[in-house]
């Protein structure tokens, strides 16, 4: 079955609870009406639709193909790009001083959601060349920006990021490609880069290759770290293309999921690059990019959430088998009728609205940190991105594909076929987890940056913001509102344990509290998206008060927040547990005990 | 990195959790001893790892092939069974009256780990012939098991289960495979069946097919369902093979994993069939061998997680990256020092010896249910087993699939290339939870029958002996061990509330109670989990008492308990507020409410 934009629920969340209309009071997005956005919305649904979602399926069959130092990606991608960029959707959320639309992150969010859903390995080349664009507006020279940024924002160039060597991958200290200084600001670069996403392509001519390399008499570690810009093709000063850069594509990876976007394996032979900032500072331009970065994959938790809960809900509604469960026999019926499907589809459904709630909050945040008048509401609005960033990074990442493992098991038998589709939701949600920093990344610097660093100071206020919402919730008549305040109530205060064990024994345990990183990470996330769904919640009750209320929307979002309440926030206590008293029993054991055949 | 089989894991579960010496003074199980069962271990391990494992990798990517009715299994498979079969290892846990060995369950179960972690696609079809051979054994009658028997037990010939149609999964009720009765007490089957595992390959030149079917005049439902013999050729009176029958793989599944077991598409248009006991009495047949089977998968969970942990720990113990935490600088170390990885692989570590233990203590009782001279030893064995058979299957397989899902994890990005090997325990472990029932069957299975049927009380008696055993470990001196005990205990309380739930309101409020089904096996899974591992730790403690003890293997298993408990425990908890408070949300939409786009 098709994938249809959740555009109800989009909607609702940017108007209810991320608060649209605060962002499009902000300076320079004033465009971003709700009129103005419905059409935004509408037209993306019927893209994501009609071009991407079809080509999902037979992408992941056909996969992309290396031959000779080109790759050739599925029937259908290299037009399909050709129409995004014509219709306008590569240029959406850049800058408009670079020919972008400057659309806000808040609405920009939703759009790039659509996107993977429909078709994950798609979005990710338009997902990076974005990145490598934040990185090129950050700190290149005007001349390179001139040079790179107009075709890059229209989507005519595609850009990557090549940061991983097969020695250097969660730490880049160990980089070891080269970077040599010739006359005129040019450098050559030599090295192999792996894992580069869409590091060779067939959609456009160009490409442009954001490297991270060393200079001869760098120091050593991440300190000695440039970035540089390095394009396929040599450009012109007028921004024709040149001739082939010393770069190459010497393979691609053979992978679980995404197969149709090409990993490339990337051979830097004295390829010309250019310098991008300063020298030894790549990668503090790297921590500019990387809250986008994180953020966008933290998206492609939800979006392959939405698509897996999407066809296992058509699924469940039409394969008939077993009989109503305390029924007096009768015919078959769907199995959407039987409890245990139900829970499942309800965890799915649950999860994923309480993630996109959580993940367009944090987008009007970055909206608010970019644009806010007022110098504190930007900070204040920064900080809390800075800290929820790793959370929708590892969270949403890591539930992402537990709701895709549960679409295989509501398809039974079926769900284990490669041609029912659900396998491949499976396939393709598993690498969301690793790239861009995996889960235990997330959770090290949700707790070293993000917490330790400042006291703690901003996840208090992120708490004490939960536990007054929580206690509203506690003190409303409406029984499920009440059920999700007392949840939440408990899980906030679960999270507050896990919070004052991290602040108090980070200096003197630090390998302990290291040790429960990741249990906190996911502590935070579910009482984040309760506290979302506790919002969300209060917000449909509000309007169910109204004349001309959609109904069946509004009751079906506050019994949501109750089963999420009910089923997801009781893991907050135990995973404080595991925390507070976890920590040695995770280091216990020596080296060589841990086998022993 | 290649298999080892954990034999000093599997030896202490054995002896000490086990009890191998009691399953030892069983009559006709008096073979038994210590040096036979560690002769029998080692040449199993030795098998494994030198003949079934290297066959692995290249057997998932090679695949099993369909071509014009033939199914050509990978390079080395069928030389592989050969080998298995002049081993003898077809035969070990095949009853001595049909030429089998007659080892007991308890021999074979650790046996059987070793195949499946070694190859799992390859242990699935001497598994499925083994239930064939169970089914003619209990109900078929002496002239078939005379023509079939011998042949199968020594693996010359191998066996399947043909159960499901395109309509009917796990409603076995919904059948449409017709068998007419001809003349001599033989029958035509005409129908088809799809999902046989090993229905067609290249090993032996005889395929048994235990076929359900219905008789023209056969009462609707489940009650009208027979089971039938049908060979890929008939049989002669001698046993010698004659001609085709009229039954045909029409082609194989492209499956998520198990890529190199042959999953058949079968046409029946009028093969012979022999009737297998009596007519309209085949759901009990396949009832008496589901146990086996159950076990069987639920064993694979066991497996895979075993085979996912060894290849992450020697991956983590290889790859340098990162500096040693709260270290001062320094080199680049093993990831086995950082405390998330090391979370990581104490998950793995702890619950696949707690699955391993729980899945040797059933398969004790299986022996003593089969062949204590007590009846009323039986009958309690036999109840044990019963209750227990869903937790195995459900909980190990749903934990065998987040252990294989961690063990890519541990990997970072090179989990995701197929070529590292730890994507393909993924998408092998992925069926174990859909087939021969889903995780949500045997929950109900659990409710339904095993508890409520008989009001209980072996679930009561179950919880008394875990809740004994929680107490000695809490009062003992050991802060480890009295760690254990008190989350046991804690969690035994939650798994307690929750029957007491399911017995209170299962008459009045069934929907209610089922919503909480695959919750509470989950939480019965974790609690008999951390049961088996309390025991463990108390065996381990005793023996490091003693002169010559393996100190630092017995160490590890008291820590790995304390983990165990303070990592997984808390989870019943959060499942019991999950089963007692949140039936009702989990039912609270309406159907058109669960989708709004």
């Amino acid at each position: 079955m098709g994938y249809r934009a959740p555009l109800r629920d989009m909607r609702f969340v940017l108007r209810e609870v991320a608060g649209l209309d605060a962002v499009a009071r902000l300076p320079g997005c004033e465009e971003a009406t709700p009129e103005t956005v419905d059409a935004v919305l509408e037209q993306a649904a019927r893209f994501a639709a009609e071009v991407l979602d079809p080509l999902n399926a037979t992408g992941d069959r056909e996969g992309a193909r290396w031959e000779q130092g080109a790759v050739r990606t599925p029937s259908g991608f290299r037009e399909a790009y050709r129409q995004f960029v014509a219709n306008g959707w590569a240029s959406l959320p850049i800058s408009t001083a670079w020919g972008g639309q400057g659309l806000p992150r808040l609405v920009a969010t939703p759009v790039e959601e659509m996107w993977c859903s429909a078709n994950m390995s798609f979005s990710l080349c338009p997902m990076l060349t974005q990145g490598a664009i934040h990185a090129l507006e950050a700190r290149a020279s005007e001349a390179l920006k001139r040079l790179y940024l107009p075709k890059m924002a229209s989507g005519e160039w595609t850009g990557t990021m090549n940061l991983t060597e097969p020695q250097a991958g969660s730490d880049l200290a160990l980089l070891r490609t080269r970077a040599e200084a010739e006359a005129g600001g040019r450098y050559r670069i030599h090295g192999q880069k792996i894992f580069i996403t869409y590091g060779e392509h067939d959609w456009t001519d160009q490409i442009v290759h954001l490297v991270l390399a060393r200079t001869p008499d760098a120091p050593e570690g991440v300190k000695g770290i440039s970035l540089f810009v390095v394009p396929k093709r040599l450009v012109g000063p007028d921004g024709e293309l040149g001739e082939r850069n010393r770069v190459h594509c010497t393979s691609i990876e053979h992978k679980l999921g995404i197969h149709a976007s090409p990993t490339a394996v990337m051979s830097y032979d004295g390829a010309r690059g250019w310098l991008v900032g300063e020298e030894n500072r790549g990668l503090e331009i790297m921590f500019l990019m990387m809250n986008a970065a994180r953020f966008a994959v933290g998206l492609e938790g939800v979006a392959i959430a939405e698509r897996a809960t999407q066809r296992a809900l058509a699924y469940a509604r039409e394969r008939l088998q077993g009989r109503e469960l305390a029924g007096a026999g009768g015919p078959p019926v769907p199995i959407v009728r039987h409890p245990d499907v139900r829970r499942m589809l309800m965890l799915m459904k649950a999860q994923t609205e309480a993630m996109r709630a959580l993940a367009y909050a944090v987008a009007a945040r970055m909206d608010a940190a970019q644009r806010h008048p007022v110098d504190s509401e930007r900070q204040r609005a920064q900080a809390l991105v800075d800290l929820l960033i790793p959370v929708v990074k590892g969270w949403f990442t890591e539930t992402g594909f537990e709701i895709a493992s549960l679409g295989v098991q509501v398809h039974g038998g079926m769900g284990y076929i490669e041609e029912t589709g659900a396998a491949q939701h499976l396939r393709d949600a598993r690498i969301a987890t690793i790239y861009e920093g995996t889960t235990g990344i997330q959770a090290n610097d949700l707790i070293g940056r993000k917490i330790l660093r400042e006291g703690g100071s901003t996840a208090q206020a992120l708490l004490d913001e939960m536990r007054s919402c929580a206690a509203q919730l506690a003190a409303d008549g409406e029984p499920a509102l009440a059920s999700v305040g007392a949840q939440l109530t408990a899980a906030v205060s679960a999270a507050s344990d896990a919070l004052r064990f991290v602040l108090e024994r980070a200096g003197s345990a630090p390998r302990e509290v290291y040790a429960g990183a990741v249990p906190f990470l996911r502590l935070m996330g579910i009482v984040c998206g309760g506290w979302q769904m506790g919002r969300a919640a209060l917000a449909a009750r509000r309007r169910l008060g109204e004349a001309g209320a959609d109904r069946p929307f509004l009751e079906a979002k506050v019994r949501t927040a109750r089963f999420y309440a009910e089923h997801l926030l009781p893991q907050a206590a135990a995973l404080r547990t595991a925390i507070v008293t976890g920590g040695a029993s995770v280091l216990a054991l020596e080296e060589e005990q841990f086998y022993l055949d």
